[in-house]
């Protein structure tokens, strides 16, 4: 089957955990708003008030009569139909359930920007984005990376799951590299005191899908649209 | 089944959608921090070493040798065994997608308070809550509630999936009553907007057995310090 991924054309955002997927399982799709008129149809499907199970937001995925919005729900339909997860219950709660919690570190990542509304620029809040930004160092991506360690030290690694890579290492992986672009000076600092969560970073970039996306012109570079964004200032 | 419900004993918060979960299915749990010793057991989970599936933070659930963390992953667990969600898998992408949807809001209520730290007291936050708030209100109700206005249209109601309650009706329940408690005036303006989610509300209460959790000392009251907080300030 041949997948439709609908999301902004110009970030990584949410969609990328969804495209890095796709990617790792060679899956066949069209990433469609970054075709001609793409976005466009984005757009109108959004706004659309003919379809039975309407998306709030981008990410949404067409997977033949199916459209699937919500990034961890779209991977949870993704995972074991493409070996990127277990099959069984417990199996899928389980990554499903760090997805989520990845899901929440993102959040919170684009808060560091964005404390006061996403309608808003960055500089019309950059007052509290500084604010949220050294509050949130001094203890959330410890917090929430010392978790994944935990998670990988009782799994045995070197994935999450253990001996079978997943979708979730592959969200990790984007969550190590978005913050190093965001906010590399402490992430230099933070990173000797996870070193699990540095190696699953590492052996996702040795994929070799993923290193082929990496370096293509589908991967789309960190830029100040995104969720992981470098302003010199929130990065003390 | 017994479960055992994980959550703080003092608030409604993220573990008030589990709680009315299993009140609409008449399901046997133990709410284990609210008994004597609970919540030192809670606390000893979260800092357990030992667990293979540990979870991030409460609400989590044990579900015979299974424990379930991440609300959403819990009621997506929940819903297809106690007839509050359909058991096909298009049924059940499309019910925690609204879930989905619901704790995204819910994310967003949580900083109307708290829009620069959780781990802060909202007496160091109130002059960017007053901000946030605001701005909260010029849009993010009204987009939200109006989404779930277009989902009842398209499925003829008079619940969300149509003909049969699902765990998402029970949480959009919680948000409005949430929402009317920490925001009444804003509520009031925005109500006559959204009629169909306001009888989705009412529907829910008159459910008898919700009716009678909601009657029962089960049933923490709202106070501030959950999620949803009734500040007069922020509701302008």
């Amino acid at each position: 089957m041949r997948y439709e991924l609908y999301y902004w054309p110009e970030i990584q955002g949410r969609g990328e955990f969804i495209r890095l997927a796709l990617e790792e399982a060679g899956a066949s799709y069209a990433d469609v708003a970054r075709r001609k008129g793409g976005e466009d149809r984005l757009v109108a499907l959004l706004g659309s008030t003919r379809l039975d199970q309407p998306p709030f937001a981008p990410p949404f995925l067409k997977a033949g009569r199916l459209m699937i919005a919500q990034t961890a729900n779209i991977l949870q339909y993704l995972g074991p139909r493409h070996g990127l997860a277990p099959k069984n219950e417990q199996g899928g709660l389980w990554v499903h359930q760090l997805q989520l919690t990845i899901a929440d570190v993102v959040e919170e990542v684009h808060n560091t920007h964005h404390p006061i509304a996403s309608a808003l620029y960055y500089e019309q809040q950059r007052k509290e984005a500084k604010r949220y930004s050294r509050e949130f160092w001094r203890r959330r991506p410890q917090k929430y990376l010392g978790y994944f360690e935990r998670v990988l030290h009782r799994s045995g690694g070197p994935w999450l799951l253990g001996r079978r890579i997943s979708y979730a290492d592959l969200s990790l992986f984007q969550v190590v590299e978005g913050l190093r672009y965001a906010f590399p000076k402490s992430m230099r600092r933070l990173e000797p005191k996870i070193p699990g969560v540095v190696a699953v970073h590492d052996a996702v970039t040795e994929r070799p899908r993923i290193a082929a996306y990496l370096a293509s012109p589908r991967r789309i570079p960190f830029n100040e649209y995104g969720i992981f964004r470098h302003y010199k200032e929130l990065d003390a």
